[in-house]
């Protein structure tokens, strides 16, 4: 299908792209639905996805996080920003440090081919061009995709106000931007574990993901084969791609918290910087004082990178090497771009811990830490919880806004209520929508899965949809400009009985399909004028039909003359009996 | 198993009544939860559900709506109230009035077993007693459940402000009330239509919504044999039941609205009244001269009773009787103790109708009625919407509590987005959960199949669990007096791995023990100090725990002993090395 950037117009650009196991290819979950490239002013091509609608409807396009489609992911995908990032030139082109670690890496794992990393010789961050005035291409993209002025965001990603993740060594991505000016971005965590997956089910959990409407993806990986999973998922992404470097840090320690030095965390980054992460979870808040603040919680610390560093800094009894060498970290990521999200390894893990002292302690230190990176320009967003019962969501969201300089929150749910595991895609989506309306710019999913196993496809793509309500909800409770479109267009399908276009319009056509078709399977019931719930006779939106169709035919204007009218249509009514009422169940 | 209000506690309160079809009997859903019943002072015994915990914890009580278990739907349920109502006297005993009517019903069914109805020679309603000065068992009942004074309750009722539905012919139920200030209520809706279902069907649905938590149940059933359904479904709930009269009295009519007419609707009134039916869902606020504001809408109206009599107000040009005659039928109700419903049959069907003219102009007249009915001491709730987009939500519930003087407020969702078909139980939990937390009383559910089809069972537990993860976060965000208790009971059990407490804590046990064993099946991983998600090494709440022992050990009661112990702790910790960390590994 190769929509590699040259096509206007591509038929099928909701198709998933061909994973590994092939067995999902092909398969078209956005029917009517094609990928479109719209054109910038200089060079830059967004594709959107355009949903074709019957009954005279213009098309509608949407945001779309699919990217290319029908690659082979052996090869990886075409490099789109490849020639935007050797264009402003002064980078190194090295080999990669990386060699594999007996133990930690199967040496008969298949890897992508080889390839040259690059170093920024100096500065190369977003947020580094945006405050000397440039706007790249990368923000170009943004502005196209996000339908708002290119300075605009060049302002905004100089302000610190949002972040455009784009590692140097990730060209593969799709420039996107999450910040609260714009609209509500949702992040899908996947990785495997020391008890399951393999590096194959990972990829097509990315690749899962996007399809649904990821726009950023987290790698979590914590088993065998680190490296080699995250290569295999980067080379495929068309998503920034995010990882807590601790983690693999700690693998290499084989385990042993205490053990953990700065020297292979910091080796850990620069291997995963030029692998080409886009951002990186920065536990830098732990700070030796605020441990003991979480010693009487319900739930201590939840956060593992939190818990981690915790426990390093109390056997060294010293500040953690994330913060002591913080501006060391800074010179590491600005010569990839690679962006903080300052974890919040403190975060609560119930309601009965929500907002207490250790949480924000910590947030006042991710303050601080916010201003340090943006000394160095590099990017930074703040994560934030967790397990918040919904009257205390929005004191997170004001301090955050306040103590961290308006630096995008990123917030994991946060979850309602904590009697629902099985549930807590829903305990969280309901947190997720209200904080996203208050001001988070990015929402991290929750999967069903949460707090039970591991999320597979069913639960990813659950979480996922879940996570789309949530953020849409929230863009439209902010008034972001257009996003009340699809919700419109898709009302009018209902009400003009367009099933087919009511179920195109959805996050999930097949879903929706299969439920109407459950109760009402024949081709012919997605063409009737009436539904399951009601039947033929007791439709409402065919009642208001019928009255509607009677206003538009006396042609009234105004309210008087609409009453006037009134009186002659009920004349007219009880003459025609039933007629118009039955003509549509013939 | 037996539990007919004489047993003080016994094993299995958790399993499913024996249904029709026998397929889902027995099956324990509620795992080491048993039924209690709690005495009351004046001998009324009120059924919980308690928990049995392990680890020294005590046992969780939590409310039941789940209703005698074991029980032969073809006897019907115990008359719980049946010698209170009869102590208050003032009743004609008669034959039912209905008849059963050729073409409407199949005269092959099978019926529960013929009875006589009551009808109060005076007003018989809760709301009367309680203006009285007198604290009915209903009261009482309600008291208990909701861990409350008995008084309370009575001054709420008394004052419009709580509602308790509980027909004089429905003594199967177990009172329940419907108030801001009393726990937020959630009902499901069942029924079959032309379309599709049976009897069989929906009495288990009736059942299996009341086994997960719905607290009232509508029965909007439109096609063939509704009266029998109705009486199988009447004679089988602990739970209050509500209808919409004006669908059967279409049925009667042959589906033409305009045919419709006050004795047929008076009739069908009366008929359901003496089935049982708790609340009546009346669109009397639908006036004529507001039909008008609703033909530049989006979506028209929606609600299928206002569609119905905007279309008869438009045929006759005349105010619906059900506006015109409201105080006949106020006496009606009060003979029964029938609670309103007051339809709001212009509420929004789409988010660009959301808090418009026509909504706001119907509560007016709702506002009025519920003074009205007040003067016959007929208890009201007022039904609200609908589809709202999160920031206009909050006007909907401020205007309620004005203009309809506070009474209670019960809502559809609202679904705060539109473009969700197959996932609207989330788009509107997500509504339903703020609009409780703002003031609603009762959240009526939505399924994924909305829009799209009739729920089945699995749709109708989706939806119940939905709703009550928004009720549970609307009264944890209210502050509602022990609301907590479950949340914090879980997360413990969480934090101390007590796998099996933390599975029967939940609102679906048999779902998280699913979700957990896909990942880790064998049962020693049910006892095991960390989880599939980060494995045996990674286990944040594992580092915690060890973090908190150090800190118990050292028993340090303030922050400057802490400190002083966390040095001496660092020591040890160095010297130990990795032992504490790798013994749970063995």
């Amino acid at each position: 299908m190769g929509t590699n950037g040259k096509t206007s117009g591509s038929a099928g650009g909701g198709s998933l792209p061909q994973a590994g196991s092939g067995k999902e290819s092909g398969g078209a979950h956005f029917p009517r639905s094609r990928k479109v490239l719209v054109d910038g002013p200089r060079g830059v091509r967004v594709p959107m996805r355009e949903i074709a609608l019957s009954g005279g409807e213009p098309p509608l396009r949407v945001y779309d996080t699919s990217g290319p489609q029908g690659h082979d992911i052996r090869k990886g995908l075409p490099p789109l920003r490849g020639e935007w990032i050797r264009a402003r030139g002064e980078y190194d082109e090295l080999e990669p440090s990386y060699k594999p670690v007996p133990g930690h890496s199967d040496p008969d794992i298949e890897m992508p081919p080889p390839r040259k990393v690059l170093r920024g010789r100096g500065n190369v961050t977003q947020m580094h061009y945006a405050r000397k005035g440039e706007i790249t291409p990368e923000m170009e993209f943004v502005a196209i995709r996000e339908n708002l002025e290119a300075e605009f965001v060049r302002s905004e990603v100089a302000r610190g106000r949002t972040i455009i993740p784009a590692n140097i060594n990730h060209p593969e991505s799709e420039p996107m931007t999450i910040g609260r000016n714009f609209l509500v971005k949702i992040n899908a965590n996947i990785g495997n574990s020391a008890v399951s997956s393999t590096i194959e089910e990972e990829v097509e959990k990315m690749t899962w993901a996007a399809q649904w409407g990821a726009d950023t993806v987290m790698d979590l990986s914590t088993g065998m084969n680190i490296h080699e999973t995250r290569e295999w998922i980067i080379r495929n992404s068309s998503v920034p791609i995010g990882t807590v470097p601790i983690y693999q840090a700690l693998e290499k320690v084989d385990g042993v918290a205490e053990d953990l030095t700065w020297e292979v965390y910091r080796d850990t980054l620069i291997e995963q910087a030029e692998q080409g992460v886009d951002y990186f979870t920065v536990h830098a808040g732990v700070l030796l004082r605020y441990v003991p603040m979480t010693a009487k919680r319900m739930t201590g610390i939840v956060s593992r990178g939190g818990s981690i560093m915790a426990k390093w800094c109390l056997a060294h009894h010293t500040e953690s090497f994330l913060y002591t060498r913080f501006d060391e970290i800074c010179e590491i990521l600005k010569a990839y771009d690679v962006a903080f999200s300052l974890g919040d390894g403190l975060r609560p893990g119930a309601l009965a811990d929500a907002n207490d002292e250790a949480q924000f302690a910590e947030l006042e230190t991710l303050g601080d830490l916010t201003t340090r990176a943006w000394e160095h320009d590099v990017q930074v967003m703040i994560e934030g919880p967790g397990h918040v019962p919904m009257h205390k969501i929005k004191e997170n969201m004001d301090k955050q806004l306040e103590i961290c300089h308006e630096a995008p929150f990123y917030t994991l749910g946060p979850l309602t209520t904590d009697i629902a595991p099985g549930y807590d895609h829903i305990t969280s989506g309901i947190g997720a929508a209200m904080i996203g309306w208050y001001g988070t710019a990015m929402l991290c999913y929750v999967t069903p899965k949460e707090h039970l196993g591991l999320p597979d496809k069913d639960d990813v793509k659950e979480g996922v949809i879940t996570y789309k309500i949530a953020a849409h909800a929230a863009d439209l409770a902010k008034g972001h400009p257009g996003a009340r479109d699809r919700d419109d267009a898709l009302s009018k399908a209902r009400f003009e009985f367009r099933w087919e276009d009511q179920f195109n319009l959805s996050l999930d056509p097949s879903t929706a399909v299969g439920y109407h078709d459950e109760t009402m399977p024949a081709e012919g019931a997605k063409v009737a004028h009436f539904c399951s719930m009601c039947g033929p006779k007791f439709c409402a939106m065919k009642i208001t039909q019928d009255v509607r169709d009677y206003a538009a035919k006396l042609k009234m204007a105004d309210d008087a003359g609409l009453q006037a009218g009134l009186q002659e249509k009920a004349k007219e009514f009880k003459k025609g009996g039933s007629e118009i009422y039955v003509k549509d169940e013939a």
